[in-house]
């Protein structure tokens, strides 16, 4: 089989492990010979090839050309098929030396490896047989899981959860479509769908699918997270907040430059949800170029976020501006919050939440409310299948849409063999979500996005 | 035994692979009861503890309150002696997902591990008697190599090279300070040094201490290589040639912001030798404050290189302000380039060399005479020993000047047991080099400069 415009049993070769300085790098390769190829190169007790599966080798890597020592390395091997990507592998563990990692990549290119394509041995485990389409995915899911509640959906997902609720769905489906079919065979005339047909069954499949879809976006909040700005004029103590914030949560602070102005944002988890959290430039109008080039920026990132936090001075109350402001934004994004109101000479207005961003007093409730924005109670799934691809996303929608026309289409009394294509449409995509029917544009497009040396 | 106020046989556990997203990460354990710890953690086919050293293990970390699992892992084993700490160790292969990682370390916490600290592993390596000290220094040595003839040198000092190089001329001084010993312990009148000690074999030792304090230069060299820095006017065309070295060499270009004016470093190998090269400011006078800063940091990264590269631009020729500046730099670290020599209406003086860094013409010459002005033909070392510690270079200084001490006390014919002071002081010194003497004072600020997990 060739995908990529590869052969997808020669030998390939990969850094697995971050490019950097470290104790320890793994190069990662399988093919087939990959064991005795490296065997040649490799110096130890006994022969690569006479190793035992699973087994760990110290030894010595070396230039085949000079007989050079490279580096001493610990070599993991595993026999086909019982291995991540169900052909022999070899995996490398060297010292993490930049120039080590270098030449130990020259070395097997000169042996006749060719560098890994990015998702490539996880491409080959699914070719043969090791994991379908969705727990393909979740392989790579789990490396971009950015909260331990992802993890735990990615880890569901390469488990089979996915997998079986698609094939489920997958067996209603074809179910109805052999209902289908062996009227089409046996009877002569035209049948009444309506009466004929278990709209039932469709209408468990629909429901289902739809359940699925809907996951989707809580699945994508779990992994990438939502986006909270802090919004108000300059002195509201937007960045007193952003303090507190980043003191009360563990985070991750990076600054951003931008052509003029510096926006700052930070990495939280707020009710095991990842946020990232902006501070931005002061809002006012200003004849000064560089700060309005400040303020374009800082509307950008309002306008993208997920929820906006608008704070006013409590000590200067609300001016014609932030009202102004407030009315421009999206009411189901803004939390309005009347800041330094332990001091305040101005009372909130009622839908204001009290707060004092230096002494912290009601940023509990500041907390509660940006929970209940993001709706983190209702993602307290447990056994529940979410899905986290936008590609199987996208299928399980056609999925639908060809489920709900064949609905009309029997409400309609259409002729059988036409509710038998959406039938047989829906059955496809389905097929398309666990890999049973796919093509190598899809596989390229899906793996593309993989880590190298996964 | 206590090192870093701690044990040296608890258990211990660091990421050994850089921070970041990728295919595999590793964290690597060891101490005292590590197998049978995170055999209460895994769920596998059989026991953690009753698995074959050097076997890797397939299974599922779990979280051991929840039961929950965290992640798909295989574990490595080894078990003591034959490990890299000479202790029991566990390598857990994980995903490289940064919620995972962290979830890992956490349990492993729960469990009865603390953080290793940077280059624990190695530590206990050494005092467990898996290596001496020159051979610890050698494993980080591998990991900072920058360049391959850095990573070989480095692996040859971790197979004991300069264990043995030392060996040898400790026994040399050791045979000195029996000789000594003898006589005065037998003899009861005063006997003459000048006479009856072998001055050969104190020559020979310096001779040889003298050999390797110099390859630390080279060592230095090899390892962090050399500066080079383009300097001269606007115009000059320093940006071009910059561009040329990185087209013609393999490099990495980072951009630098100082206060007010960038400038950008290059990494490159120039005859095998790191070479970073910076493209600073136009070197002029100026009344605009910006400017004057960019010019100020030029000035610094000039005084610090250690080859400067002078262009002139060949169609305006020299003038004042060049002869003004040319004159003020070590003409030891000067290299003067005619650019645009090809279209130059002026003729280059005889001490230039001529180039183009528009079409390249000229640049073999020019990366010639860089090679000289490095030594990278020197450096063509084969089996010599290089030592690239400042730790060993110090105390070898320190034995050499003891054993100078000694041939000026033997000439003046001082007494015997002050001449052995001096032999014993120099003993001490290269015994402290194997780690044969040691304090916990110098293994902590040794190894603190190693990375965490290893």
């Amino acid at each position: 089989m060739k995908y990529y415009e590869y052969d997808t049993d020669d030998m390939i070769a990969a850094l697995a492990t971050p490019w950097g300085e470290s104790a320890i790098a793994v190069i990662r390769t399988t093919g087939q010979g990959c064991i005795e190829a490296i065997s040649a190169v490799f110096i130890g007790k006994k022969n690569l090839d006479k190793s035992r599966p699973y087994s760990m080798n110290y030894g010595t890597i070396k230039d085949p050309g000079t007989e050079k020592k490279i580096d001493e390395i610990i070599i993991g091997i595993y026999k086909k098929p019982r291995s991540y990507t169900g052909q022999d592998m070899a995996e490398i563990f060297c010292h993490g030396s930049m120039a080590g990692i270098t030449e130990i990549l020259r070395v097997l290119r000169s042996i006749g490896f060719r560098d890994a394509k990015p998702g490539e041995f996880t491409l080959r485990a699914f070719l043969n047989g090791k994991m379908d389409l969705t727990q393909a995915e979740a392989v790579n899911e789990i490396i971009k899981s950015k909260s331990i509640k992802a993890m735990d959906l990615a880890l569901q997902r390469l488990s089979g959860t996915v997998f079986s609720r698609i094939d489920h769905i997958k067996n209603l489906v074809a179910e109805i479509l052999a209902e289908i079919e062996l009227q089409l065979d046996y009877s002569e005339d035209e049948a009444d769908p309506e009466a004929s047909l278990d709209k039932g069954k469709i209408e468990k499949a629909i429901s289902l699918l739809e359940e699925l879809s809907f996951s989707y976006r809580i699945g994508k909040i779990i992994q990438d997270g939502v986006s909270v700005v802090l919004a108000g004029k300059t002195n509201a103590g937007k960045s007193s907040l952003f303090n507190l914030f980043n003191k009360t949560e563990r985070s991750i602070v990076s600054e951003y430059h931008g052509t003029t102005r510096d926006y700052i944002e930070s990495f939280l988890l707020i009710g095991g949800i990842p946020v990232k959290l902006y501070d931005t430039a002061g809002l006012r109008d200003s004849d000064n170029p560089v700060e309005e080039q400040g303020i374009k920026k800082s509307i950008e990132i309002i306008e993208k976020s997920d929820i906006i936090l608008y704070l006013i001075d409590g000590n200067v109350g609300l001016d014609n501006d932030d009202i102004s402001w407030i009315s421009s934004l999206d009411p189901n994004k803004l939390i309005k919050i009347w800041n330094k109101a332990d001091i305040a000479s101005e009372k909130s207005p009622d839908d204001f939440i009290n707060i004092s961003a230096l002494t912290g007093k009601g940023f509990k409730e500041l907390e509660e409310e940006i929970k209940k924005r993001i709706g983190a109670e209702k993602i307290e799934i447990s056994d529940s299948v979410v899905i986290d691809s936008e590609r199987q996303k996208n299928l399980i929608d056609e999925a639908l849409k060809a489920l709900s026309n064949s609905i009309v289409s029997i409400k309609e009394d259409m002729p059988l063999d036409l509710i038998a294509v959406d039938i047989k449409e829906a059955l496809d995509n389905l097929g398309e979500i666990t890999g049973e029917i796919t093509s190598s544009d899809i596989l390229e497009l899906m793996f593309s996005k993989f880590c190298v040396g996964k």
